[in-house]
């Protein structure tokens, strides 16, 4: 177990190196009968894509998603459902430069002392470019969700802080998502986007990098799926994020700071004849369950790793050097990453719904 | 699956509810050979109890540790270490008013709906009760890490933010560790210790509670615990610390605010002939796998549901009542969570370490 | 993960020694809402009892079965069921003789080989003691299986070879179960039992032992449960199966010998307006997955090893010695194994009914 | 989970469909730095490939393994090792007959009643064709055993029974592993051969097939592989071994007929200095441990189902048929089961090798 599969009963498990011939993955557990609608999917993949717009990497990824076992005319089966992207812009010339080299921020130095051996060309398993099987494997856990269990649902994500500015509170109380999807920078707030659009012509002129936080929302849960133990809803979904490169914090709820909350509950009621909560500041879970409310949550990511900027390192024969980082990078990671932070909430969900199945039945 | 074990290969499966007879867990996996010092291990969960100082509930538990099996003569034998602790001061009949009342910020409401059944005594398995027994698992989990691994391992906690009040940044450059021990606040500076000693004054008489902050160190850990992909340490960390009740943030680091960092690497360097970073904002991971360095960490708790300020909520059978919570219960969870974040670090840790050692070999 | 845990989600995790303090094990993933016949439970375990006929050890085990989580008054709530049954006869000293022996057909040599260490009193987990946990583990699956799936369900054993001499292939066409259970010897054919008798009782004279077929039969059951690759009800019931102490052959159908079958295949039919199949060589399963007949097998025990002829072994400083086992113990170890191979059977079964409604809803 | 992953820490995950685009797998948990010869393991791929004898079916598959992921200049890096091998030969239109009508000894009607769906071309996930994925996950264990563990690691395999006939049994005693590979039935003994060809010729004229029994056998293992309780070496072996299709009946040793054995022990001597054991009744394991000696087993195959003989069976809108299969159909399909045996012994050997390496060390 080196750890490539996510999931209790819905599993996913991932194969592929940055640089190798192909990316994908086996989901197992996928319930039958459920058509999947292949052109969506391949739109939500498009979406992680870089060089979609002036502030990500221009590398070209093709990335056709191929199904190759699981389906008949498009319906799930029950069987293993593979898919795979073949690498058709590897380019691994541009590592070579970083043979022997330890790139700060990045796996190099970890991967070769616990494997003895290392793939060095972009990352190897360590690579951005590993997402794309998990933006694959959510976007079937989403359309199976919706047909299962909740056909309304919608798990979506913004950008709201960029390096030290954030989107200002009231904002998030209502999201203009089409805004959201307007903009390159995933930005909820008009006049927040043109602070971060000067921000980052600077920072792509000055080769630096920049960290910033990705809120995910979705719509009303139904009650009922985690335990209240260790595979807490929200427990499994601090790994699921977690488990994203670069991040280093995540949160349920619309800040980190709970810690200086006045309250850490949300008074219920009955009004009109309908149950509500009259706030979320559980972020929708309550021992570990889903409490009908919205899932939200906060997660951060670090400045991008890789910059032009001049760092100290060492190399594998333990000299002392100096290197700067001139292959094709974000100068912000959390740009790309709403697809797969939305990813890896789906397939949390869905296993979750699963679990649930297993042990309660299909109420 | 109801997710009652934690871990891929050192396992931990906890039962028992706060008023149930007794509670405890089953560790499958523990390595031969290794000499407990069981005494220790009560010592450890003795700092978990509550009524050991003023700001904590006076429930008196006494949570005598007992183990039935796996042990010859105090060392371990490879077969499962079961432990249990029985409840000896149950009062069960506190709950009953709350029978058919769901507690704000408690699972009362989503235990009814998910399984339909609901043991009301106290939070049946969502209590901060159940958590004796990771707090017992964990320190199991400590003396094989160490006897195993690496002596000089240590996993310690304090508090550095209570309410809205910080510990200054510059403290944890260098905890000291005696005067975190000598405080009931778990306070690494003097001066933030009497401001809280005030807040929690006030507290106590209002009848208020509060969230806090706990960070986490350990020692330099050796290199090579994770995995790259789902099961990076960090992820695994994550969702350790994130099952634990009222906690609703966590981070690898010293902030959580790692989207406004000035970079995301740790320079590397050979000084006087030795290996070293030179920052530590990783938080002693880089691609899911420990660096060598400590590994550091923020955990944020709400501040507790149960306290005397009244709230709005609504009973079982669909009305609309007013309720505040009398019970015994302290104003600041986490005061003693430090306990059961160490345990869950170090579950997790000789979890890695075994992973490690299965598809690595010794080195 | 040292293999103390049954079941892919509804899990079995046992633990205790044959002389330790206590045994029993925690079921997590139970169904939440099932009224559990307590009493009920107490009858399987008590059949499986030594000291309940002349052919079996005369050791007095009381095996009280107590429940230590999980039920609300007498109902499952969904979280862990804990159960616990002391020991009260250890008689450790009884094997003082073999501290240093390895006895030959136990585990004794590769235990100490394997873990360095070695709890010598009576085998440790390799007792057939440890399956008492297993016979309450599957009396609960039972329960639950006839509460939610199936309510006729009969899960079936008994006797049909002892040494060298079988019960006549007709006699399964439609076994008698009350002549079953009236005979110790839990043979279905009177002819037989006389003929078995009269071989236990030189047995017993002589000090020797004897190995025996124990057949399996399961009612009509629905179809659906299983799946087709690697966990294939029958793949997961021969592990089940195997995994009891002196079992060494397990089959699907009323042979081992399926080499000679003259057909590999069930004819089905519509009759009268309902389905059936015109035979069962399958045993019950097609594609590894529940047809709707009974699901048959046979499982095979050796004589049991310890007996009072002496044997050629060596102890563990190197030296040969020869030695016979006075202990109490059974001439046929598979005579007291009926509600074990029943329980095995029923905690296969409720695991994939979950794994089913997991997958495929309640249909 | 639908099943589809083998291993409880070396994991073989497959995908794929009989006559679909391709078939294959993910290993996860390879250790890495092992130097994999691929060209051994497309030659252990051919040995199992339909067409390569008078007595197997003639379906022409290429079979050509290609591993995506996973190595560096054909050295394990620790990631996953994906391979696939693409379906060139996929002539479905020869199941258009089926496509309605449930093969008897197939899982046609168990799927559809389980799934509601089903992929009618050979068999979907339930066809022989899967078992190609085990073979090479096989072959990569038997490499990494050899190079991590136990250098003269053979594992090796022949037909002990065709239909009615045995091979003497003294045969077993010392197997002439050239002549078995010289012969396409796999036969260890001339005499017994020539009987054999006699039966397959009057098979192939009628039409007819016939079942078998599988002899595996490996070299002197190392002791210490298994555990005492569930996860039996023994259990797991039985696992791995009925999950083949067409398995019927499995044991540890050289007889399903364990129930009328003199003895349950083998006795153990120091002789001329060294240990040894003076017989192998156990068939290798003792507690579910590996006890040093050559673990054997007997694999009990049923006749193909798929032959041209009629018979009696429904089609899905549930009216009588009567049909034969006249499709490309092994008669025996035991006799290109030995590399599936062998692989899924290599599969289950490794798997608790690196869980004792977890455990215990690299003692």
């Amino acid at each position: 177990m080196s750890g490539n599969t996510l999931g209790h009963i819905f599993k996913l498990t991932t194969f592929g190196e940055s640089h190798g011939k192909a990316l994908g993955g086996i989901l197992d557990g996928v319930p039958p009968g459920i058509v999947l609608d292949l052109s969506e999917i391949q739109k939500i993949v498009d979406r992680r894509k870089p060089g979609n717009s002036a502030y990500v990497t221009s590398r070209k990824e093709e990335d056709q998603v191929e199904f190759l076992s699981g389906l008949l005319d498009g319906t799930t089966t029950g069987t293993p459902l593979m898919f795979i992207v073949n690498n058709t812009d590897q380019r691994s010339k541009d590592y070579d430069n970083y043979k022997d080299v330890y790139r700060p921020g990045h796996g190099d130095m970890t991967y070769d002392h616990k494997y003895g051996i290392r793939d060095h060309r972009g990352g190897g398993r360590a690579s951005a470019r590993e997402t794309v099987s998990r933006v694959i494997g959510g976007a079937v856990a989403l359309q199976i969700l919706k047909s299962l269990w909740q056909k309304d649902l919608f798990i979506r994500t913004c950008v709201v802080q960029l390096g030290k500015h954030k989107v200002p509170e009231h904002v998030l109380d209502s999201v203009d998502w089409g805004f959201v999807a307007s903009n390159p920078l995933k930005c909820p707030c008009p006049n927040t986007l043109k602070i971060w659009q000067k921000e980052m012509d600077v920072l792509i002129d000055s080769g630096k990098s920049v960290g910033a936080n990705v809120y995910m929302e979705t719509t009303d849960l139904k009650i009922g799926l985690g335990a209240p133990v260790f595979d807490k809803l929200d427990a499994d979904l601090a790994k699921a994020w977690m488990s994203i490169n670069a991040v280093k914090s995540v949160c349920l709820g619309k800040t980190f700071d709970v810690a200086s909350a006045d309250q850490g509950f949300d008074e219920m009621q009955i009004k009109d004849g309908s149950f509500q909560f009259n706030s979320n500041r559980s972020g929708g879970t309550l021992a570990g369950i889903s409490t009908g409310q919205p899932i939200v949550g906060l997660i951060g990511f670090k400045p991008t790793s890789s910059n032009l900027i001049n760092r100290k390192t060492i190399n594998s024969q333990g000299g002392n050097v100096e290197i700067n980082i001139s292959g094709r990078h974000d100068p912000c990671v959390a740009l790309r990453a709403g697809p797969i932070v939305e990813a890896m909430t789906a397939l949390t969900l869905l296993d979750h719904y699963l679990l649930h199945r297993a042990q309660c039945g299909d109420r």
